[in-house]
C-alpha cells in the first residue's frame, strides 16, 4: 500500500520562476551572472536529474546569467537528457578530456563578461565544494583576469530554502513514505537479526513503499543505549536489551526525507526512557517554536532548553536541526549561530538529541513545513513513549 | 542464496602498507605530507566508513605525514567513529562552525610545514574535486604563506588503481552479487511493468542477494533500442520490442561493482542482435588486450577496432572503460589519450558502447583483474545472444 504519488517533474514556470528569483537578486547584488557546478543547484535551475553525478569523473556547469534562460555546459553524455529540460543552449564536449575537460568552452562563454570587468558569483561559502578540479579552476582564474568573483552562496541558499508548493508535495510524499516504512519496523525486524540484515529489510521495504531510492541510512543498536550515530550496520545480531536507532535519506523524484526512529529490544532502561520522553518533548518546544519570524537560533534555544533537563552541552552534533530539500542536510543550521528568519515554506528537520549515562546518547528527528500560522509536521509523530520490539 | 561474503573491513596491515607506499611517494617527490578531503581518499588510508560523506554540511580532513600515521581533523560526530581505525592522533571541532570549520585546526597542523617552507600535496587534477569550501582554501592558502601546494592527483590515482588482494576479494564479492541480482531480471521483470518499478525490483532483489545498497542505477528502455544512458526511470510500462538497458553499481563494504546488461522485451530486431554481438566481440577484444604491459590506449584501439565495424566514431561516453574500486568510476581511463600501463591487480571495467541505426545507442560492460597471464572477469559474462523477456 504505498502512498499515492504526486507528479513527476515540474511545469517549465516553476524552473522559470525560480530563475526569475535568482536574476533579481543577482541585479540587486550587481551580478551578471551565477556560475554553478552542484548537483543540487544544477538541478534546481533546469530540472536535470541523473545518477551520474555519483562519477566523480566530469565536471558539469551551468551558467545564470543576468537576463535569459541558463546556459549548460556539460559533457555530451549528457545532452540527449539535457536537452529534455526548458533549457535551449546547451554546450557540450567529449569527456572526460584531461587536457580541457569544459574549461575552454567556460572560457568562451566568460570571456566577454571579463573583458567588461564584470562580477559573477559562485558558491565558495559555508556548505559548498567546489565540484571541479582545483587545477581548472585556478587555470580559469587566470586566463579571465578581468573577471571578478563575488561569492554567491547565501544568495543561492537562502532561494533554496523557501520551497514553492510543488516541491512541498514532493517532500510531504517521501516523508510519508519514510513514515510507513517506519511503521513497518516492529513487523520486519525482531531480536536475533543481524543489524546489516535490519538494513537491507528496511530498505527494501522503503522501495516497496514506493520510495525511489533509500541511499542514506545510518543507525545502530547497542545495549542499553548507543554512542555513535553515523556508522554502517555491524552483523551482530539484535539482542534483548538493545536500543536501536535507525536515520534514513529516502528520495523520491530528487526530493529527500531525513529523520529518525528509536527502538528498544525486549526491554529498556529507565534512563532510556526518560532520554527518549525529554527528546520527544524537545521536538514538541521546537514545534510550537517554528513560526515564520522566528530564527532558527530562537529554534535552537527552544528545544536546548528542554535538553538540558538531562544534557546541558547539547550532545555533539553541533546543531538540532538544519534544512531539508534536493539534499539530505541543507541550510539553514539549528544553532546559536544561524539567525535565519524563519519564512511560510521552509522545510526543516527538527533533530534534538543529548547524550546521558556513561557515554550514551539518542537522537530524535522530524521533518517540518513551516507555515504562517507555525510548523505542519510532514513526517508522522514519533510515538510518545518508545516502542518496544 | 548470497554468495558467501568475506570478511568485513582491513587488517591494520592494509593501511599502513597503503600509507608507507605513499610516503615512499611523498619522498620521492620532496612532499613532507598530503592533504586529503574526500570520501574515497580518506576511507583509503583510514578504513572510515560512513554514510554521513552524504551530508554536504561539514568538511573532513585527513593529512599523511612523510612519516608516521595519517592525523585526521574531522568534525566531533565522527570522532567515535575514528577511535575505531588505526589512527592515534584524531583532532576534532564542533561542526557545523561557518566561521571556523576546521581550519584553525588544519592551520595549526600545517603552520610549522608553512614556517619550513616545505611542500605538501593535494589532489588538484584531473576527476578531484575540492571538497570543502573554495573561500576556506583561499584562506588557508593566505594564512600560511610559506607553504608550497604540489599537484599529487597522479600520485594518490596511482596507489589507488593498484588493488590488493583483500580489496580484489571485495570487487569480487560485490561483483557476484551483481551478477545474480542480473540473472534473477527475466524472473522479476515483465512486459507491462512500469520501468520506475523495474528499478524497484532490481534494488530490493540486489539487497536480497547481499549487497549493502545499490546507490547507482540508470538505464533505459525504449522501442526498438535506446538512446540516453544516464537517466532516472520513466513510469513508462514495458513493451514488446523494447530494448531495456541496466546499469549498476552496487557496493558492498564500500567496494563498487559497475557494469550493466541488455535485455529485448518480447522480439528483437536485426540491427540491435547485430550491435550486441559487434559489443560482445569488442568486451572479448578488450579482455584480451588486458595484460601487463598493455596502455589503456591499447585497450581502447583493441575495443575500438571491432566497434568501427558500426560506428567508427565510438559514441559519446568519452572512454571505453575506467578503474573501479572505492569509487564507481576511478582512475585510468581506457581512451586515446591515457598512457596508462596495465598492472597486475588492477580492476577495471570494459565498456564498449556504440551508436547503431537512427539515433539509437548501446551499452555492454564487464568488470576485470588484470592479472599477471592476462584480464579475469570478475562478473559472469554477458551472454553471448541477447536475452529476449
Amino acid at each position: 500500500m504505498q502512498p499515492s504519488a504526486p507528479e513527476r517533474g515540474f511545469p517549465e514556470a516553476e524552473f522559470s520562476a525560480r530563475t526569475a528569483k535568482a536574476q533579481d537578486r543577482m541585479i540587486q547584488d550587481g551580478l551578471a551572472g551565477l556560475l554553478l557546478m552542484t548537483e543540487p543547484e544544477v538541478t534546481y535551475f533546469t530540472g536535470f536529474q541523473t545518477l551520474f553525478w555519483q562519477s566523480p569523473t566530469r565536471p558539469w556547469f551551468l551558467f545564470v546569467p543576468a537576463a535569459g534562460k541558463p546556459i549548460a555546459i556539460i559533457p555530451e553524455i549528457g545532452a540527449e537528457l539535457m536537452h529534455q529540460t526548458w533549457l535551449d543552449d546547451i554546450r557540450t564536449w567529449s569527456a572526460p578530456c584531461p587536457k580541457d575537460d569544459g574549461i575552454s568552452l567556460l572560457t568562451d562563454l566568460l570571456a566577454p563578461l571579463a573583458k567588461a570587468g564584470d562580477r559573477i558569483g559562485v558558491m565558495k561559502g559555508h556548505e559548498t565544494q567546489l565540484r571541479m578540479p582545483l587545477g581548472d579552476w585556478e587555470r580559469l582564474v587566470v586566463d579571465l583576469p578581468g573577471l571578478h568573483i563575488a561569492d554567491a552562496t547565501r544568495m543561492v541558499q537562502h532561494l533554496r530554502m523557501v520551497k514553492s508548493e510543488a516541491e512541498i508535495e514532493k517532500l510531504a510524499h517521501i516523508c510519508a513514505i519514510g513514515s510507513a516504512t517506519f511503521a513497518r519496523v516492529p513487523d520486519i525486524v525482531s531480536e536475533g537479526m543481524p543489524l546489516e540484515d535490519v538494513f537491507r529489510a528496511f530498505r527494501r521495504e522503503a522501495l516497496a513503499q514506493g520510495a525511489d531510492n533509500a541511499p542514506y541510512l545510518v543507525g545502530t543498536a547497542a545495549p542499553g543505549g548507543y554512542a555513535d550515530v553515523i556508522s554502517p550496520p555491524s552483523s551482530r545480531p539484535l539482542q534483548a536489551g538493545d536500543v536501536m536507532m535507525l536515520d534514513t535519506g529516502c528520495v523520491w523524484d530528487g526530493y529527500f526525507c531525513d529523520f529518525d526512529r528509536n527502538w528498544a529490544i525486549g526491554h529498556v532502561t529507565d534512563a532510556t526512557r526518560r532520554a527518549y520522553d525529554t527528546l520527544w518533548r524537545a521536538t514538541e518546544a521546537g514545534l510550537e517554536a517554528a513560526i515564520p519570524g522566528n530564527t532558527c537560533k530562537n529554534l535552537f534555544r527552544a528545544m536546548s532548553e528542554v535538553i538540558a533537563e538531562i544534557d546541558p552541552s547539547g550532545g555533539d552534533i553541533g546543531r538540532l536541526g538544519h534544512g531539508l530539500g534536493l539534499q539530505l542536510t541543507e541550510q539553514p543550521s539549528h544553532a546559536a549561530f544561524d539567525e535565519t528568519v524563519l519564512e511560510d515554506g521552509m522545510v526543516l528537520t527538527l533533530e534534538p538529541s543529548l547524550s546521558y549515562g556513561s557515554g550514551l546518547m539518542m537522537v530524535h528527528e522530524e521533518n517540518i513545513v513551516v507555515r504562517k500560522h507555525g510548523a505542519e509536521l510532514l513526517t508522522t509523530r514519533a510515538p510518545q513513549s518508545l516502542i518496544v520490539i
